[in-house]
């Protein structure tokens, strides 16, 4: 089997400017990043839609993840490649990748095989300064708040109550827990504080929750930065800063198109973590996407109970969205997992362990029809994968009333997908 | 008098394209960052030459630096546009400002008056991401050498002995000095270390000093990180995370073209500290300058004895450049000062003053002598600057047998600067 | 009511000598330390016994330890004067206070009303140095650790996985977690570490339950000091200064001679805290008073699930000590707060919380009797205590069958014991 | 040759009450640590002085200190045992020896050979507690400091500018810089600090200053502790715990009366670092060898030029004394080291060596006549020097008119420093 590297390199990149077009964006709202990545201003969204059909918009979820994966990712990319063979209008919005992980073990976070988004390598490492951006935003509020301890703190700030941490995108372990401010009189005051990873700053998930730049404004300016002597609690609006950190995160705030594998295009931002956060790229993002296309798909990170539920208690409800389908993602092997199976004895059929896995994607299900969306079921599938496995599933969703497809969007890109649309 | 801002919004960019092709640059060597930057690959270092004449490098240097300014970009930005005024072909060659000082009191690097580069507030911040590669470079190496503690310290390195610190494109003055690795087990070994800026990482001067990737590659893995139990030197390349960083600055290697406010083209890249590197712009935008035009004008730090010694002695030592000239910018005001005049008392005319001040100039005449150049005086000329003061400056250079130039390109652009050139 | 100060200078010392010799204890094993303080050469213990009755020996415990407060070892102190005026050969066995809470809020423990132990400022401050000795064997051996990590570190200590803490005699809060090592080469490896208080150090803990001082040399050998980097673990016979550490604590493993208010000889020697060690003086003090007197009484920290517990487990099992009784301290204050009163309401009657209250003591009654010994109710009378309250108390008693006694040691001295005795 | 340990071993004991006896000290004025070890109450002073004659005293310093040793403490031993073999009424005033150094390399300071004070190891070690009650009292104004810090800092403390550190009687390199009151919010206020060792404690200082108990008092309570964030003073005054410390430090204002080798009384009281303070033994125990002897032998630390100079500017000045004499001591190695022979080379005879280093003896010479006082010049007599060497010496002394004796007081005892006295 090839790696996403190779595939990647089979790719022939049409200019940003087509895809541009192929959306109806105008030529001014356009700021190019090289030739295949761009930024497209947020004005675009104040300009008339040119699309008649109304908006639909197609979360992409998943069991509980494994170490065996799932593929939200490469399902979503798949299924957009799928709309895309069919002649529909789709749009992908998917969050950006942290370079910390992708320097480490993880990888990047742009699907795999026949469908990913490209270029897979500037994704991946600085793209177009997103991660950057928010990374000096938050350490400038961070060296006002030592400027402000260092210059007398007029605040009574209580260095012990600081909750404001340094961000970098990198994972450094030891710079989780620091002392800073050694040295003595000239060098700021001494306190215990750290560094999270960029993907979970605060200031990451305020982007990706605001609708404009007065919004994301306002957001910031009433940030908790710790708390003063007497426990007031004091907020980043007194430090003076504000400004410059709006500054540098204007280009941030817009999002950044791209194209995936077949040509679908994408808008790829913002990408706060699950865990700390709420996981799922910003809304400007998934708004122009809507404003531009038919049919937008997009993903929540980690399973249904986390990811899906976070999309839909924080992002549709700060802003109105209304998803029309939820795809719950499978593969046999993570059934496999929940079933007991360990990952190294994964390859060898064994229905039974994804009829006992079953009862976590049956829970998954449960979980989106609480939140009053129809669930659709999506095996990614692996060549290791045996019907008689994949027809436990099918039988199960029949047996549940709930609508199940293949998908090979992996090896095969969108053709793959196509009976999942 | 209007600020630099207020001028800055005054200015109509010219598209990069045709910026890049009034240099005959190719457009497959162009990257775009927005509609006014890009980078230009390598590569076309790799293309013959269109211009007949040969290259002529003239370097823009400086009495000693006083709080009152000597204007040395400016200068060099208004000679350069003088000679486009005069048809000549021209590029600039300068370094690109550090956001930390940029968001403290010190203000951008890009000159001022009507002697800018442009877009001023894209070059002042983010730019094209070069100073953000180069952090995240320095500090992957950082975390590298941390995790290699964690798992066991395999090559033995005293943890006092590390003399590899972290960067941050800030002033943040509590991160100089800091204890990492604090929380226990997990969390890391604990030891001293700290924050540089990244002007001052060592990344930054190795970029700048360059020929390419190759070269690039060989210096970052001679790297001296710091020392074993036993004294002896641990070097990059045992970190084993060299091409890493070399991924991180593939795009930072590559030159930024951009316009002066009269449409010259400048090449802003690299911008290593003065004080403790060698303060000049990368060697491949001052090469690349010199291979689309006939004249070239960079700059170097500080004053003549600081700034164009290490000009000559490190950047053209290393890379066979060889400047026709040096022009040495004076003002009325800094002469003043090294007078003895108080920033305050600088408005009312002091011829006395000023000729007490000419000693520094003087002996930075002779400094400029000795490295075998013909020193230029150039007077950059401020309202308040009176015709006696003027005369003063000339009469000197005029018994030294030194050309000399008053210069008002800040209010006048590249025409108050023909006489210079 | 008198306080115990104003009490402590009603009193008249008769000279450590006279005690000594009520004890029968040979002049050339006395040191003494002022006149009314001696220390007793461990070698006392092989002359032979001139007492010919067998030793008892007399538990003093408590019910579960309130605000209100108990009083062991006022108890103690109360019963064993009241053997005393009973003509009975008696020796205390009590622990010597630390000076860290004794600065602080808690107050000595040294007893109090008539029934101290004298002199009262001695004791509580510097005493015989004891503390002060394990404060510095104890950080002998994590100055040789921290050595051993600057010059090398031969034996390949994980230095986050030093476990050997320092200690200080003092309640120090901003010491429990600090770096040391800072400031470069020259001044060790940096690490985390922190200091605990001297009554919780592990010397303390040891020598406590040492036989003698060759005993005393194994336990110290064989102290865990942490782990290698192969997790191998480190002991601190390893550090090549178990010698030294001998040396420091020579003085200290001989115990105190003292006496209460009324004359009593007291061995005050070795204070463990009872929450994190095993909480009763050493093991060479009770033997001593054992050795001289034909009843020993002696008190174990917090109440007899805890302390009395730990006195069985650890202290008599190591020891082979088996005591006659165990006195079961309690009060009608404690035992109100048991039944819900607040601490601020204890001074009227109140039965029916006493009645309540209760259960705590048949709880103590029950773990007494556990470990196969006969409790003694010991009610330590205030003057607010109705004597309905404790009727209800003695009516309890006698339906358990179990022995009770009221005490007034507290007002009356040894008098107000004899019922207990 | 027998080492110290050896000859201490051979000494029989006087018991101290003798000792105190043959200097009519009062019984109730002794507090015995001990057979052979008392403190001395400060109430001794106010007993009308038995002695007719009036008091003298005399005090030993040397030329610039040599890693070959010169031997001050010794020749004041060997020099008092002289004035007891004369019949004279003698006592020894000296510093007490820090655990610290006595632990690590330079061991103890108590003399050597014949000359030693005695019992050597107990006064190596704990002796009675005075470096230790130091310790404490230093370490709980540092305790209250932090304390202050961690409840609302109401005196408005500048953390950096907190100039108290603690104190540990230990070479504890890793303790001179750390950082303290980590671990969040319950655990202190973080900030730089570190440990000195106890002798260069300010509270070591100021008790071998004092006259009495009150200006002890007055001392503690000037304490400089650190500045607010105005930079105004903040004294130990304004910390509330000086009748602790008071407390701490009652028993170590009492001098220690121990005896020589051969039975002349010493007082051996306060050992403050004479590099960092200034280095002689207690104003009390001087004033206390004086009220009860004729004669008083004391010494000074380093060289005459810096512990003679401090011992007139500081300590006689502060106190009126007024020493008779000065007797320089010097040794034939250390001379010929200052005349330039390296110590591995220092067993042959180098009469032109010793010349040499007759300038640095001669340059202490003229020190001391500044001072106004006769200098006696005590060549120290080792096995190896020769007659030639040593007439070399006398010879020089001659010619400047100064008084010279050769002293065998290490071989000898007092016998060998007859002629001195």
């Amino acid at each position: 089997m090839k790696t996403d590297v190779q595939i990647a390199r089979e790719f022939t990149s049409r200019p940003i400017t087509e895809i541009a077009d192929s959306l109806h964006i105008h030529d001014t709202d356009l700021l190019p990043y090289g030739k295949d990545i761009a930024k497209v201003s947020l004005d675009a969204l104040s300009r008339p839609r040119t699309i008649k059909a109304p908006s639909k918009l197609i979360l992409v979820s998943a069991i509980t993840p494994t170490p065996a994966g799932e593929g939200k990712t490469t399902t979503s990319i798949g299924l957009a490649q799928a709309f895309t063979q069919l002649n529909e209008s789709v749009c992908l919005a998917l969050r950006e990748p942290s370079l910390g992980p992708c320097m480490g073990v993880k990888g990047g976070a742009c699907g795999g095989g026949y469908s990913q988004v490209m270029p897979l390598d500037r994704i991946n490492l600085h793209f177009t300064g997103d991660f950057h951006a928010i990374t000096a935003a938050n350490n400038l509020l961070a060296a006002m708040v030592d400027n402000h301890l260092h210059f007398g703190n007029k605040l009574r700030l209580d260095t012990r109550k600081i909750m404001w941490r340094r961000v970098m995108d990198m994972n450094d372990r030891a710079l989780r827990n620091i002392v800073s401010g050694l040295g003595g009189t000239g060098q700021g005051v001494t306190r215990e504080g750290g560094f999270d990873i960029t993907a979970a700053s605060e200031i990451m998930a305020i982007l990706c929750l605001s609708k404009d730049m007065s919004d994301l404004r306002v957001r910031i300016e009433r940030i908790l930065i710790g708390y003063d002597l007497d426990n007031t609690p004091v907020y980043a609006k007194q430090m003076d800063c504000v400004g410059a950190m709006m500054a540098l995160l204007r280009d941030a705030m817009n999002p950044n198109l791209v194209q995936s594998f077949e040509g679908t295009p994408a808008f790829i931002h913002g990408g706060p973590f699950a865990n700390i956060a709420h996981g799922c790229n910003s809304v400007v993002a998934t708004k122009m996407a809507m404003h531009f296309a038919e049919w937008t798909i997009t993903e929540a990170g980690f399973g249904a109970d986390l990811g899906a539920e976070k999309f839909f208690d924080i992002k549709c409800r700060s802003t109105n969205l209304d998803p029309q389908a939820v795809v719950l993602v499978a593969t046999i092997r993570a059934l496999k997992m929940h079933g007991g199976v360990a990952k190294s004895d994964l390859a060898g059929e064994d229905i039974e362990a994804v009829t006992d896995g079953l009862a976590n994607l049956e829970k998954h299900i449960e979980n989106v029809q609480t939140l009053g969306k129809p669930p659709i079921v999506a095996v990614n599938k692996f060549a290791t994968d045996s019907d008689a496995e994949i027809a436990a599933v099918r039988d199960k969703c029949a047996e549940l009333g709930i609508e199940f497809a293949v998908s090979s969007h992996h090896a095969d890109g969108g053709k793959g997908a196509i009976h999942l649309a």
